[in-house]
C-alpha cells in the first residue's frame, strides 16, 4: 500500500509529494519538525508537540501556518487514510519556497511549506528492546548551539548514529565539555540509588515532550529526580540508564563505551517508567 | 525569461524542478554545495570548487555522482542556456531520496540528488561596494563544528545575516572563544602595517577557494601574509579589513560593531587585492 502524505493542503500519494529545489528547507535547512506517536490509533502528547512546534517557529521568525484544530485534523486524517494503529506522524514546516537562493529571508507573506507523513511501526508499545536494552558509544557533540529549536539540521545526529552502527552498537550519546548532552535523537538519564538524574533544560538540549511528561509522572509517583549534567564515567557507574523520545517512549541502556552497567540487565526503574509513561500518556491521547 | 535549471540529468524550467519530500537534503540537511562565479561568460576557479566538492562529499561518505568533465559540461550548458555573462552557478548534491525518513543512511546505491542553477548578477566585477565597503556587526558563532565541510546547514548564517540587517548593517562576523572565525558566507581578513592577517585553516572555518587563490596571488606579489586568529578589538584597530567569497571576490569592510576603521575609506590593500584577484583568476577561467 502506498502512503498518503500531506503537502501544502493536499493529500497525495507519497511518490507525488515534491517540493521546489528553491524551498528554504532544501537549500538552507531552514525548517523545523515534530514527531508524534500513535498507539491504538490515537495520537500521544499532541498538545505538547504543538506547543513546541509553535515555540520552534517563533524562535526562527517563521509564521505558524495552521491553527491547532487544523493541525489535529490533518494528523487524524493521515492516521485514518494510512490505517495507522501503531506508528508515528512526522510534521515539517519550512520558511517556504523563496523562488531563488538568498541568505536573506523571503518576504513574510511567503507561504510556509507544510509536510506531514506517517510511518507504521507495529509493535511500538511492545518493543522487545524494552526487555534487553541498547548499547551506546559516546562521541563529541558537534551540533549547532541552539538544540532547543527542533530544526531539520540533523546531519550530525545522523553521522553519529552511523558511527555507532559502524562500531557495532545501537546509538551514540553526545558529549560536550565533559558532560553528556543527549542522544542522537533522544534525552538521556541515569539512575543511582533510586534517584533519576537527567540534564537540566537549556539551549544545549532538546526540550523533550516525552521528557517533560515522564518527569511529571515520575514526580507524581513520588520518585526522586535531580536535573543536572553527568559525565560518561558517572553513567558507567550508575545502576541504570535509559533514554526517552516521542517514538521510543522509555528504553533502557545497558552498555556505554564498552562498559556494562551493573549486571547488564534492564533495571526496575526504567521498566517501571516505561509502563508508567505509556499508561499515563494514553490517558490524554487524542 | 524563466531559468533553465539542472536536476538529476534533466534540464528543466525552474518551476518544474522539484525533489521528493523524502530527499535527505530536505528532511536531514544531508547535502553539500558549491557556488562558482561567471565573468565574461567564463567559469572562475572551477578546479578548486570541484576539488572542494569532492572533499565535502568524501567527508560525509556521499559518492560523487559525476566526473569532472560531466560537471563542467553541465556548468557550461547552464551558462549558455541562461545567457549568463556575469553571475553565479549554484550546485548541490544530497544523499538522495531514501524513500522514507531514517537517521540511518540509505543504501549506498541510492542515487544522489544533483541540482544546479544559475543566478544572473550583472555588474559582478564592477561592484560599487568595492569603492565604499560594507559595515558589519559581530555575533556569536553558533554553527556546528565541521565548517570545513560545505553543507547546506545554513540556517544560522542566514539568521546572523538577518540580525545584521535588523541592526542596519550589511553582514555579520562570527566570533568563537573570543576570536573571529569568518563572515556569514565568506572568509575575513585584516591589514595592519601592510601585513594581511587571516585565520588559519582548520575545521573551524570554510576552506575558501577564493581565499586559497588570493593568498597565493598575494604571496606571488610579495605581500606579507600571517595566518592566525584575531579578535574584534584587533580588527577595529586595523588599517583595513576585507572579506572574500566566490561571488564577492574581494570586498572591503569599513566598520565593525559601530567602530569606523582608520579613516573609514576603502584602503589600498583591499583595492589592490580585488584587482589582482579578478585579473589572475580570469587567466584560468573555463
Amino acid at each position: 500500500m502506498t502512503r498518503t502524505v500531506y503537502l501544502n493542503g493536499d493529500y497525495l500519494a507519497e511518490a507525488d509529494a515534491k517540493v521546489s529545489i528553491f524551498d528554504r528547507g532544501f537549500i538552507m535547512a531552514d525548517g523545523v519538525y515534530e514527531v508524534t506517536s500513535v498507539l491504538d490509533g490515537k495520537i500521544l502528547e499532541f498538545k505538547g508537540h504543538l506547543a513546541r512546534l509553535a515555540r520552534s517557529l517563533k524562535e526562527l521568525g517563521i509564521g505558524n501556518p495552521l491553527s491547532d484544530d487544523e493541525w489535529l485534523a490533518i494528523h487524524r486524517k493521515l492516521v485514518e487514510l494510512n490505517k495507522i494503529d501503531e506508528g508515528v506522524i512526522y510534521l515539517q514546516v519550512t520558511r517556504g519556497n523563496a523562488g531563488d537562493r538568498d541568505f536573506v529571508y523571503p518576504p513574510e507573506d511567503t507561504p510556509q511549506t507544510v509536510v506531514l507523513f506517517t510511518q507504521a511501526k507495529p509493535g511500538l508499545a511492545d518493543n522487545p528492546v524494552a526487555k534487553t536494552g541498547i548499547r551506546v558509544i559516546s562521541v563529541p557533540d558537534l551540533r549547532w548551539s541552539r538544540r532547543d529549536i527542533k530544526t531539520v539540521q540533523l546531519l550530525y545526529p545522523s553521522m553519529a548514529k552511523m558511527e555507532a552502527k559502524a562500531r557495532g552498537v545501537d546509538d551514540a550519546w553526545l558529549v560536550e565539555d565533559g558532560f553528556v548532552t543527549e542522544g542522537t535523537s533522544n534525552n538521556v538519564y541515569i539512575v543511582k540509588d533510586g534517584t533519576i538524574i537527567t540534564r537540566q533544560l537549556s539551549t544545549d538540549i532538546l526540550h523533550g515532550i516525552t521528557r517533560a511528561s515522564l518527569l511529571r509522572y515520575a514526580a507524581e509517583a513520588q520518585m526522586q529526580i535531580v536535573e543536572r549534567p553527568f559525565t560518561i564515567e558517572e553513567a558507567q557507574a550508575a545502576d541504570e540508564a535509559f533514554f526517552t523520545s516521542a517514538s521510543a517512549f522509555v528504553l533502557p541502556v545497558v552498555e556505554i563505551d564498552g562498559v556494562t552497567l551493573a549486571d547488564g540487565k534492564v533495571g526496575p526503574v526504567a521498566t517501571r517508567l516505561r509502563e508508567l509513561y505509556i499508561q499515563e500518556s494514553m490517558k490524554s491521547a487524542l
